[in-house]
């Protein structure tokens, strides 16, 4: 039950993962923020790993992507259902 | 992109997760909240599913019990570490 110092935080994975899968689905930061309900600025920020997001935005978010809550936070070059 | 009605919600699937990845590891819901850095009642109202945790806080979870973000939040029977 040691910390990992040296894994990327969650945040980092998320906000790479939102991008990466935004680039393959080909949607704009402004069209899933609009999916997800959410506001485009609060969605720059935690693709920037800046925001200490909830579940339920998460949820939301991975919702709007239609890919799972862990499959967005999933570390790695995961595969990315089209 | 269409929403899921029928998938569990994102906080019920942690709350499963929590309390399996406890019971696999034999470890107290006060032990984890002490290694997580939380409250004993706050890890209890998560693994109700009445909390709308925060990643930062997740990743504090997830690290105390050894597993990823991605894990703890995976749906259905997911290979449990030991």
């Amino acid at each position: 039950m040691a910390r990992s110092k040296n894994r990327p935080a969650a945040r980092s994975i998320l906000a790479r993962n939102l991008r990466r899968f935004r680039a393959v689905k080909a949607v704009s930061q402004e069209a899933l923020a609009d999916l997800a309900g959410l506001h485009r600025t609060y969605l720059g920020s935690v693709e920037r790993g800046e925001r200490n997001v909830s579940i339920d935005n998460i949820e939301r978010l991975a919702e709007a992507l239609g890919v799972t809550v862990s499959e967005l936070l999933k570390e790695g070059k995961n595969e990315i259902p089209s």
